[in-house]
């Protein structure tokens, strides 16, 4: 199956390209231990020993069947975007050997099957049974969509019977420890149309937090542990309260996004406005109070968990790619379920900030945490810093995001747009091509520089003569002025729930033309947040903008914008991928004695300071970064 | 015996009074467990179970003796203040009682005596076995000062010489995990003039990081463990090389001030130049580079540790008041070694800024840590923040600082000055009466109001008619400018080391006025500081000021100190004890939007600021608290 909204423009081509030719390749090398000088990853291996044909101990940790699981989605989506038959024989062959793992029950985990054979279903707090059935359901149906092929579909679905036959209010009681399978088992739902799927979501979603010593008592039940975790940690766990009674975010924080994504699906398909709701609360506990200016989230590596409101320090951040790529997720849901541009909103800013940050530029390394400031005298060498990186480390041993990423981008295509009923929603500004000759009997081009241009411009082409129908288009936050031109003409359109709605009959060739104000900006910081007083952060468009020692004299800390400067655009062809803008901005240098502290306030110059997107940062060997900086 | 300076003015003696009056004796009801509602010391009655006194369990921490040995030094040091039979009564029986836990070889320590009596020596790393003892060899030697009384004084150099048999170069080879016998046994020396204990002591000192796998090999041979400490953590245990060539402060912070401590006292005694010398490169790690403006140190609760340069983080800093005790013994052992006013400089932050900060201004209540920011939001609340409190608790299970401050406070007079054949060096500014009829046949009344005013005089008295003789008089590193008035007349001496040298013949009522210059000024802190970036923290003549929510309408995130406003000095005697200066400081309140981040810059109005001295900060309830504050 091909996508609908097929991405034809430099900017997401290069990165889709990078995902199948680079990351997707080098991937199913590290799964199968090809790779040299990088941590062994054994998960190909595990499945091999699972299916009796190799001989061996499992190895890895106990969620590593998920690593293949995220690889077999991420080629599936990428078969969408270009077919190539060799990877749909790897996955084949994947799948075969999944199936000889498969128990006859339908059990399926290389961790227990091989090394606990004895301890199935025990430890639902730490052993990830159903975390890495929910990655292989997600795996199920994107390879289903990809290629037609219902092989994985029809182990997962035995898998999912398994699953639906062990847990529920008049069987065995539960829920996953680490959230996945809720939002797996909706779309398993709605591609089979089996509503047991759905229920069995539905069961897990409400069984959470009812009793919150569950995990206490199944600790009790066994003398086993993966790593021994503290039962009582019920917010960790997010076992806190019911669902439906979580005010806060709080836990870790991958975990906090899937749960609440699994919800707003739930929520959506059952029309249950009490976990809709409940998604609100918490979406505006962490949009509003705990989310980073880069769209990360995760304030502490200690749990990597959420805090406290407000509490976002910039150079000890977890900001873990897996959580933002987990609130995009949960962004989506709900934008589908609500079509209010404000999860757009948020879907761009950590798109295009902390989750592209996560990927260098020539898709080899990855990071894995994403903070906003980094000195490398500090980063991995003293106490509270071992999590901060200052360069993208190759393939850890918890391969969790670089898989993610590569999911995310290979099937980046679907978050674009939404097509209803009366409508056609576009919500993020990508080039491409739409094609509803089925549905609206229409063809749309989009066509824009987005996000270095503020220009995006839709073309239409009906399949027949002419087609009426509404347009509506996002708004984004950011832009705080912006011009709509409907063939040539400055249109007034009504805007609602932070779209622009055009009802037009349409005829070949018309074009709506939306302009936005992609200035660059500063940004400041509620008071509250105590780490950025004083400071401010420079946007443009959806970027978030960043200083690195390379541009700026190898020191940031003496380095100060000035609050009535300039900031002008530059562009930067030679160091990072064509076409970048890079700000030129006003900005005092301090100069300051040796001394420890001092009566002198800083002596000051006016100098320039150079700002690259947030996202290529790190690119250009170590050095210092910083995104928000005192203003003088 | 009794003090040669005696002290007699308002501040000092509140304190002294308190040391003696509440402390001492709550500390007192604190180790025999008759205070309620209080963790449970169990001290004194491990003493009584190892005695054979008292049926039980030893219950407490492995150096649990030590809090009996800070109780008795800070005792004695009272008793010198003012006699007083019944505590005198109390030391006598607690040191039979010692003596009765004592074993025939000269052995001391309820621990292993009650718990382990087959792993004494076995466990140097953990065991603080060396350092219990180091504390009681100081608590005999101040006992015996007090007193006369060789009681203690012979228990301990019955078991110094335990030890002194025990380990040496051709004897069994070690050297204590938590510095203080070092010390503790040159003082010893000094008072027995015994060269064993200064010979052992340099030993300890030298045998240090000559091997660095000496507590991994000292693990190897044991079956048992205090907390199974990773023996390859040198830089916790200051064993990463030898003494004289370890260059950066590393490691848990009161460790290694006590090791520095020990290796000046070392130093000076012995005439060892490369101890004094790497004494000096120590310090100039501290002070230079790791010190908090309070002179606290240890920027992290994890290993109670210094971290990297400048990283001085102000809301999560442990900045322990130990660390920062022990810091004084440090700078208080190279002052004695050089003159040089630079010690005493930090001797009088650290003293009347994280050390006073220790002690609730009634004496019940102690300050383990002592942040620079506190925000009783996240106090407590969140991973990082587990050590910070928002108010002074009471006694806790490890209750090293109370007693800490009690032996500094008591024997705040041995700081105050220096005399040598040819001159009397005042290092603290502290009213009272300096008594060398004896030596230099003459008295020197000190008056002032030190530290809310800048005018000290010292009035002489010679036992003979006239004597003539050197006095040297510490120009602080924070009075930028002085004036040294002689009978009335300006005096224009000379000035070396830090010191104001006047020579004369001294007749009765001579008058030497210090003038200096204690107007509030600005500090700023290093640009490597990043914490501190844009901000400024007052100080006037040795204190620091913070900013308490009760005085600034409850928030401080959004205030601001005005750059080019004023100090105003204000006497408040209502809420502190009587005579404190607050500051009323021009500033700005801003004002903005509730949006996490917005594009307006917040808007602002002028407003007056208050601020109190550090010392007296979380007297009045929960509030928010900080020292630096960003400048508008």
């Amino acid at each position: 199956m091909k996508n609908k909204f097929q991405i034809k423009e430099h900017f997401w081509t290069y990165y889709q390209n990078l995902i199948q030719e680079v990351v997707i390749p080098f991937q199913e090398k590290v799964l199968n231990d090809k790779v040299p000088d990088i941590e062994k990853s054994h998960a190909m291996e595990n499945f091999r020993i699972a299916a009796g044909e190799a001989e061996g101990e499992f190895y890895g940790m106990v969620f590593q069947d998920s690593d293949v699981a995220k690889w077999i989605e991420a080629a599936s989506y990428a078969l969408m975007l270009k077919p190539n038959t060799e990877v749909e024989k790897k996955l084949d062959n994947v799948i075969t050997l999944i199936g000889k793992v498969q128990q006859p029950d339908g059990y399926l985990n290389t961790y227990f099957t091989v090394k606990e054979p004895n301890h199935k279903w025990q430890n639902l707090q730490e052993a990830h049974e159903l975390y890495c059935s929910g990655h292989m359901i997600e795996a199920a149906v994107a390879h289903y969509e990809a290629t037609g092929k219902i092989t994985l579909l029809s182990i997962m679905k035995k898998n999912a019977d398994h699953i639906y036959h062990t847990f529920g209010k008049d069987k065995r009681r539960g829920f996953p420890g680490h959230p996945e399978i809720e939002l797996a088992l909706v779309r398993l739902y709605r591609v089979t149309g089996d509503k047991r799927y759905l229920e069995l979501s539905q069961y897990f979603i409400n069984e959470r937090g009812t009793s919150p010593n569950f995990f206490k008592e199944e600790k009790g039940k066994r003398d086993w542990s993966v790593w021994n975790s503290d039962p009582e940690q019920v917010l960790y766990t997010l076992n806190q309260a019911p669902v439906r009674e979580q005010q806060d975010a709080v836990g870790h924080a991958v975990r906090a996004v899937y749960l609440y994504a699994g919800m707003a699906e739930v929520g959506k398909e059952t029309g249950d406005e009490s976990l809709i709701k409940a998604c609100e609360t918490l979406w505006n506990s962490i949009t509003q109070k705990q989310m980073y200016i880069t769209g990360g989230i995760g304030s502490t590596h200690i749990g990597e968990a959420f805090t406290k409101d407000y509490d976002l320090p910039n150079d000890t951040a977890y900001s873990e790619t897996c959580a933002s790529i987990g609130l995009i997720f949960f962004a989506q849901k709900m934008l589908e379920a609500t079509l209010e541009s404000k999860y757009a909103d948020v879907i761009e800013k950590a798109l295009y900030n902390c989750v592209l940050a996560g990927m260098s530029l020539d898709g080899k390394k990855f990071f894995y945490t994403n903070p906003l400031e980094v000195n490398p005298e500090y980063a991995k060498k003293i106490v509270g810093f071992e999590h901060i990186c200052a360069e993208r480390p190759g393939w850890f041993s918890c391969a969790c995001c670089p898989p993610n990423v590569a999911r995310l981008i290979a099937s980046l295509n679907r978050y674009i747009f939404t097509e209803t009923e009366e409508a056609v929603y576009f919500h993020l500004f990508i080039g491409g091509e739409l094609d509803l000759s089925e549905s609206k009997k229409l063809k749309i081009q989009v066509t824009t520089e987005y996000p270095y241009n503020n220009v995006i411009s839709y073309r239409f082409q009906p399949v027949e003569a002419a087609v009426t129908t509404t347009i509506a288009i996002r708004i984004p936050d950011w832009s705080e002025t912006y011009q709509l031109i409907v063939n040539g003409e400055k249109l007034n359109a009504e805007q609602k729930n932070g779209y622009v709605f055009i009802t037009k009959k349409f005829v070949e060739n018309d074009e709506i033309v939306l302009q936005l104000d992609m200035m660059p900006k500063k940004v400041y910081a509620n008071l509250n947040v105590s780490e950025n007083a004083g400071c401010t952060a420079i946007v443009r468009g959806p970027l978030v903008y960043c200083f690195e020692g390379t541009d700026n004299g190898g020191t940031l800390a003496n380095l100060r914008i000035s609050k009535d400067g300039k900031i002008v655009e530059k562009k930067n062809n030679s160091i990072l991928m064509g076409g970048v803008t890079t700000l030129e901005i006003d900005g005092v240098r301090l100069h300051a004695e040796d001394a420890l502290y001092s009566f002198r306030r800083p002596m000051q110059e006016t100098c320039k300071l150079t700002a690259i997107p947030y996202y290529a940062w790190a690119n250009r060997g170590e050095n210092q970064m910083r995104v928000w900086m005192q203003e003088e």
